[in-house]
């Protein structure tokens, strides 16, 4: 097993902290951020083994269903959908995991005591330190990554249901192994979690490869809009309302399609103008790396990173397209 | 770094024979299959770069260029493309790599002396032990990964680009670590690479995440014909010749468009239809587990394995579609 990353340094003063606050504790509530991810639930079901393990009783509860492609997860039908179902008391004693900030917990936070003691174990850099022992570690890929080393401070026995969670929230929060957050350290627990039997095919073939039918829908009528310009290092898709409304697509439907136009070779920037309202586009600007489109996004009153960002703009389809394809233009110059 | 996996066995004899046959001699021709992947390419500079470390000196070669988006290796540049640029001798010290047999060497054979000696070192389940000295381990996901271990052997000092031409073949052959071959010892080896620098994310964006331009032009007409039955188990696309000629694919562009139907939430079996000549179509079958699609190409003179087999078929377009998803009709009831 790997050794912790940080020793003797605070993140090892937390790591025990957190170790005394779960030890100290009988009856737990573990709750992850509304309508939790892959790293959310994996996150969530991860901590309840342990807690099983540790002989400690404990409730798992969201705001939101567990997706129906993470039901999976060991214990997954555990998992309180607090909406739906509600819970019978208050807890003092809460898990809470992967919320940068107690918002994110949403109405669950009406499950606390008054004087409820928490724990707040997250990876997000804008984590604001909320509860009373914190176990964050901003440069982790994911909260499972934060949840192995305390696993191994805890020497818990590890085995493949905890392994298939752990391994779900590193191949969530990542992207497949593919985003920049990967890693040696995230890829060497990955590893280990494989050498305990993970099926890291199956769960690569469920969590990433599978779209949804909404999803396939919208990236059809999205490409059947593709344009090019500006010898191809330009180009994009739109969808309408109308699109969304057709295909019966959420926000987790959309996700992915900005990337397509980007992601031709050759293309060094890829937009996407949705239709929000009424003369109303979102712009999600993707860049290959030669273009500063949060510069760009920036100037049209939004903003995000080198790579990608957006913005919203008011006007007709045609004005709207216009006017964001000029100034790439003139970046691309 | 990671143990050899398997001490003391004929894999153990061969990676010392492979290194005697390496250390004996002084001048190296070092080949791929033609067309080279990203294992092909990688394995080849890879070689390359230990040759160099041991003082040695080699001309690689392969029949077909690297492509474009593997030119990134280290010293791509220095592979010589047989079939544009040939080679001014021949060569009796023989590096072969990742071909299950000499066939796959192409055109470069003619570079070989007749007496020429032969390390053949490859992954493939199907390698027939061509050549004098064999480095085979079929149970490896990529021959970089038998090459790590000889490298090991060597006791090679790693580095960056060493690193990089190892993981790049880990990649490709994988998937991107999503195929059933990724084992726990490629993962720990993948970690080794990126915690000696290797820029994991840059070569997924390249290597993975990229569509060339006749790719998604194809995506683009595949999906306008995207269709859906059996309460959306069975759903299929049709690529027509004229399709391939307007967008200029090549069978590399088209690569991956079967399994976008199979890949929708819900569908069972993902079928497509390609023109390859007149009354000609070439259907690939993809099942999400449920049914036995190798069963089915067979039961049409086909064949392949139970989630991804083919066959050809004569007949109008209307007549090859309705004969296979009756099939699949029956297979799904
Ligand atoms: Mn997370
Ligand atoms: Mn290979």
């Amino acid at each position: 097993m790997s050794t912790l990353p940080i020793a003797g340094s605070t993140y090892d003063k937390q790591l025990s902290a957190a170790k005394t606050f779960i030890t100290e504790r009988d009856h737990f509530l573990v709750v992850a951020h509304l309508h939790p991810d892959g790293d959310a639930a994996g996150s969530t079901v991860a901590v309840g083994l342990l807690l099983e393990q540790l002989g400690k009783t404990y409730v798992m509860v969201n705001e939101g269903s567990i997706p129906r492609k993470l039901a999976f997860l060991p214990n997954a039908d555990d998992v309180v959908n607090y909406e739906e179902v509600g819970l019978q008391r208050k807890y003092n004693s809460v898990i809470c995991i992967d919320c940068a900030d107690d918002s994110r917990i949403g109405d669950v936070r009406d499950a606390f005591t008054e004087d409820a003691q928490i724990l707040n174990i997250d990876h997000h850099p804008t984590n604001d330190g909320f509860g009373s022992v914190s176990l964050i570690r901003t440069d982790a890929a994911a909260t499972v990554e934060i949840l192995y080393d305390l696993f191994q401070a805890f020497e818990l026995t590890w085995n493949q249901p905890l392994a298939t969670a752990i391994y779900t929230g590193l191949l969530t929060d990542t992207g497949g192994f593919r985003y920049s957050n990967t890693t040696p350290h995230v890829m060497a627990i990955a590893a280990e979690m494989l050498r305990l039997g993970v099926d890291g095919h199956e769960l690569a073939n469920n969590l990433l490869e599978k779209s949804s039918f909404a999803h396939i829908l919208l990236l059809k009528k999205a490409l059947s809009t593709l344009t090019f310009s500006d010898n191809n290092r330009l180009a994009w898709v739109m969808v309408t309302a109308a699109d969304m409304a057709e295909t019966g697509a959420t926000n987790e439907d959309f996700e992915g399609i900005v990337n397509y136009p980007r992601n031709i070779d050759g293309v060094e920037v890829g937009l996407l103008f949705k239709e929000t309202a009424a003369d109303t586009y979102k712009v999600g600007f993707r860049s290959a790396g030669k273009v500063d489109v949060a510069q760009l996004a920036k100037s049209f009153g939004g903003g995000g990173h080198v790579r990608a960002a957006g913005c919203t703009l008011n006007g007709t389809l045609d004005d709207v397209v216009t006017q964001v394809t000029e100034r790439v233009r003139s970046a691309l110059q």
